[in-house]
C-alpha cells in the first residue's frame, strides 16, 4: 500500500490459462464500478466485479452521498426551493471549478445530461426527499435532499453563473448517506446479475503483443487467477490517497496532512493503466478540507494567515477556504471571531482556541503577531463590513458582521494536526465515454475508467465543491460500463 | 511541438535494418548531452549524438552559464572571496531548495562530488577568472565568476544553512555565457571521436521483446534511420515549456506566462521516456523569474499584492520571489519604491509604473485600492525598518529601507505582460547514476536521461536557485554518460 509497484500488463503468451471469462470486468466496487456494472449488464454484457476488500464501499461509501445536478432549467427539488438553473450557468459554474485545465467535453455532456442522469438514480431506487436545507452545511442534519454545496453564491463563481444549490443528497437521517447509495447500486448490480467477486485483489491487466487489454490477474484465496474479460476491463480502484509513496512523488503538498478519506485508495488502478499506456493527469492536485463552517456562524468570522492577512472570501466552499489556507506561509491560520457568533467548532475539527482577548490587540499580541497586523485587518474589515462591503476578498454581503462584540477570539485552524481530510483529483485522462486515452488521446483498445482512478470533472483543489466526485464516479462510471458493455467481443 | 505525440518504442522485431551501429546514442546536444557524450567517450564507448537543431545549444546555451557549486570547505572562488562553505551546510540548503520531495541521494552525492566536478570543467577548459561579484545580479555584467545566486542569504534558508555565494559562471565578458559554456564542451566531446548527427530528429525509442531499449528511430534527410545502442540510449532533450499541449496537462499554471526559456524544449525525451516505461515526476513544477532585481536598489522596496498585502521577503532570489508572486490573487504585484532608491527597472523585465504619489495614501489610491491597506502596509513596515526589523515577512536588515522619500511610486509586475521566463523542472525519475527509473523505482534496461529530462537538483519553482539547473544537466549529465559507456554492450 505505501509502494509505488510497478504494473506492466502481463503479456497474453504468458497466461497459464484462463480461469474465469466474462464479457466486462471491473476492478472496484465503489459507486463509479458499481455505475459501471449496472450499464455494462444492462447493455447485455456479462460483467464480473473484483473488488479487494471484503464488500462494496470504496471512499464513496463513507461520503455524505451528495451528488453535483443542476441546469436543464432546475431538478425538481431546485424548482420546489425556488430556483431556476440554465444549463448555461451550470456549464459555467463546473468550468470555473475545474481550473485551469477543466476537462470542457465531459463537463459540456454532463451539463446536458445532468436531470437525465437524476431520473437515472431514481429508476436505481436511490430516494430523494426533495426538501432544501437553506445555509451552510456539510450534509444535511436530518433527510433533506438539497443543499449549497460550492462555492456558486461567492466571488468570483458568482459574478459568472447565476447561483443555485446544486448538492443532491440521498435521502437519508443524518451524515453519512454515502453507505446507503453504494447498498442501492449494488443491489441492483447483483439484480442484474453481476458477477461480484470480494477478496479478489487484481494484481496486473493482461494484454495481447498489440497492447490491447484483454484481462486480468486477480488473487482469490491466495492463488493467481487468469480473468479473460472478451469487452474489457474498467479501473475504478479510487485514488491514492493511501499510498505514501505516490502521494511523495506525485502531490507532496499532502505530506503534511493527516486524514485521508479513502478505504483503499491506492493508486493501484492508476498504476495498471500508466502500465497499459494510460496518461495520468493533474496528479498533483487533491481536495482537502476542513469543516470549520459548523457552526455556519463561524462564516461570518474573517481568516487570517501567520502574518495577519486575510486570504479569502469566507463564505466560498468550505474546501476553496481550506486549499488556499494551504498556499499561506506556515501551517497555522486562524478565524477570527467574536463572541455574537462564537460558537464551539464541531470536535471531529480539531480547532483549537489560540487566543481570547477584550480588544483584537490583546488577541494580536496574544498571537505573538506584530502590532497593527491582526488588529489592523480587523479594523479595516470591520470598516466596510459596516457598510456591507468587503473590499478585499469580496465576501457576499450575506456574512458580514462587524466583528465588535467582545470578548474576542482566534480558532486556531492548523494543517498538520487540525481535521484536514483529503483525497486525490489527478489520474487517468479518459474520454467522455470512459476510454483510457495515451499521451496522444488516442484510446487504449480494452481499456475504461472511472472515478478518482480519472481527472474528471473535480481536477483543481481550489474549486472543488460537493458532489462533484460523486456526480463523477456515478455518471462517467455509467459511460464506461455503456461502451465496454456495447463494445465488440 | 505543440501536440503530446504518443511516443512508445518501436518493437525491434519491426526494425527493418540497423542504418547506424553505435555503443551509446544520445538524443539532445545542450549541457546534459555533451557531458554525458564526454564521459561515454572517456570510458572508451562509440558514441553518437543525434540533435534535431542545426548545432549545439540547447536551453543551456541560453542561460548564462552559470553552475552551482559549492561545499567541501569552498571552491578557490569562495574562500578568495573570504567565504567557507561545508558541505554539511551546502547539502542542506539544497535539500530546502528542492521542496517537499527534494531528491536527497543526488543531492547528497553532488554536495560531495561538487568541488570535484568543477575541477572537471575547468579540464575540460572551461575558464573561471575566480573573482567575485558581491550583491544582487543576475549575472555578473563582466568576466567575474562568483555571485549570489540563490536565498542562501535569506530567510528562512539563512537559519538552516550557512550561507555563501555558490553561483560560478563561466568567464565570459557581459550576460550569455551559457553559449561559450557549450561550445567548449561541444568542442571537447568531438575531440574525444563523438560522432555529431545534427538535423536528426529522434522518433521514438526501440525495445527488445523483453522492453530492453536498444536504439531509436531519427529522421535524418526526411528519412527514418534505425540506430542500434549496443550499451544504450540517453535522453537530454530539455523540458517542455515550448509545448503547449504538455503544459495545458501537467503544469497548466504556466499557461499565463509568455516566455518560455527553451529553444526546442518540446517535451520528446520525456514522452519517449514514459514511453518505455520510465517514471515522470513533479511535473506541475517549473521555474520562472522576472528579472526586477536589477538595479538592485529596487530589493529595497516591498511587494504588495492587489490587496495591499506583502507575500515574500524580497531578497530572496528573484525567482522565489517571482513564483510567490504567481501564487497571489489577480495577475498584479506591485513593487514599492520611494525616490531614494527608484531606479528604472531592465527594459527586458517589462515592468510599468502604475502609480505615481507625494504620499503612500495617494499611491493607494491611484492604484484603486481601499483605504488603509496599501499605505497601512507600508507604515507598518517602515515603522519596523527603521529599527532593523521586518516581522512580517523577515527580510534581511541588509535589505531594509523606510520607504519616506516622497515621491512614491508602485511598478507593476504583470504575470500576463511583464516578462516571466520559465521553464519546466519535471521530468522522468532518474537514479544519480542516471538510469531511467520505472514506478517500482528499478531501472528500464538500456535507458539514462539528464538535464531538464529529468527531475533532479531543481524541483521545485519556489526554491530555485540560479545555477541548480546546469549543476544538475553537467553533473548527472556526467553519471549517465560514465554509466552507460562502462555498461556492457
Amino acid at each position: 500500500m505505501s509502494e509505488i509497484t510497478p504494473i506492466r500488463p502481463l503479456p497474453e503468451a504468458e497466461v497459464p490459462g484462463w480461469d474465469i471469462e466474462t464479457d466486462v470486468a471491473i476492478i472496484g466496487f465503489g459507486a463509479a464500478g458499481a455505475c459501471a456494472a449496472i450499464e455494462a449488464a444492462a447493455a447485455g454484457a456479462s460483467v464480473t466485479l473484483f473488488e479487494s476488500g471484503s464488500g462494496s464501499g470504496g471512499a464513496s461509501a463513507l461520503s455524505g452521498g451528495e451528488i453535483y445536478i443542476g441546469g436543464n432549467g432546475g431538478s425538481d427539488a431546485q424548482q420546489a426551493a425556488g430556483f431556476t438553473d440554465s444549463t448555461e450557468d451550470f456549464e459555467k459554474y463546473m468550468m470555473m471549478a475545474g481550473g485551469p485545465d477543466a476537462d470542457a467535453a465531459k463537463v459540456s455532456l454532463y451539463a446536458r445530461e445532468s436531470l437525465n442522469h437524476y431520473q437515472w438514480l431514481k429508476d436505481q431506487g436511490v430516494p430523494y426527499k426533495g426538501s432544501f436545507v437553506p445555509g451552510k452545511v456539510i450534509e444535511p442534519a436530518e433527510d433533506d435532499t438539497l443543499l449549497w454545496s460550492g462555492s456558486e453564491a461567492a466571488w468570483p463563481f458568482s459574478q459568472e453563473a447565476k447561483p443555485a444549490p446544486r448538492g443532491h443528497t440521498i435521502q437519508f437521517m443524518g451524515w453519512g448517506g454515502g453507505r446507503k447509495l453504494v447498498d442501492i447500486l449494488e443491489g441492483r448490480a447483483r439484480a442484474l446479475g453481476v458477477d461480484v467477486r470480494t477478496d479478489a485483489r487484481a494484481l496486473s491487466l493482461i494484454a495481447d503483443a498489440s497492447g490491447r487489454v484483454i484481462g486480468l490477474v486477480v488473487r482469490i484465496d491466495n492463488k493467481p487467477q487468469y480473468v479473460r474479460a472478451r469487452k474489457g476491463v474498467v479501473l475504478a480502484t479510487g485514488g491514492f490517497c493511501m499510498n505514501q509513496e505516490m502521494l511523495r512523488r506525485y502531490a507532496p503538498e499532502t505530506l503534511r496532512l493527516n486524514d485521508p478519506l479513502g478505504e483503499n485508495d491506492n493508486g493501484s488502478g492508476i498504476l495498471m493503466g500508466m502500465g497499459a499506456g494510460g496518461d495520468a493527469i493533474h496528479m498533483d492536485e487533491f481536495f482537502t478540507t476542513c469543516p470549520w463552517i459548523m457552526p455556519a456562524s463561524l462564516v461570518k468570522g474573517i481568516f487570517v494567515n501567520e502574518r495577519g492577512q486575510r486570504f479569502i472570501n469566507e463564505d466560498a466552499y468550505h474546501g476553496r477556504v481550506s486549499r488556499t489556507l494551504l498556499d499561506q506561509p506556515g501551517d497555522k491560520a486562524y478565524l477570527l471571531v467574536d463572541n455574537e457568533i462564537f460558537d464551539r467548532p464541531l470536535d471531529l475539527a480539531r480547532i483549537e482556541i489560540a487566543a481570547v482577548g477584550e480588544t483584537w490587540e490583546e488577541v494580536e499580541q496574544e498571537l505573538g503577531m506584530s502590532e497593527g497586523t491582526l488588529s489592523h485587518t480587523v479594523h479595516h474589515f470591520n470598516k466596510h463590513a459596516a457598510e456591507g462591503k468587503d473590499p478585499i476578498c469580496n465576501k457576499d454581503a450575506e456574512w458580514l458582521k462587524v466583528l465588535d462584540q467582545a470578548p474576542f477570539a482566534a480558532l486556531e485552524l492548523n494543517a498538520s494536526t487540525s481535521y484536514f481530510s483529503f483525497f486525490t483529483l489527478g489520474g487517468l485522462n479518459t474520454a467522455p465515454t470512459g476510454e483510457v486515452l495515451d499521451r496522444g488521446g488516442q484510446p487504449v483498445p480494452g481499456l475504461y475508467a472511472a472515478g478518482r482512478t480519472t481527472s474528471g470533472l473535480p481536477r483543481w483543489g481550489h474549486g472543488y465543491s460537493s458532489g462533484l466526485s460523486l456526480a463523477d464516479c456515478t455518471f462517467f462510471g455509467r459511460m464506461a460500463g455503456r461502451t465496454v458493455g456495447s463494445a465488440a467481443a
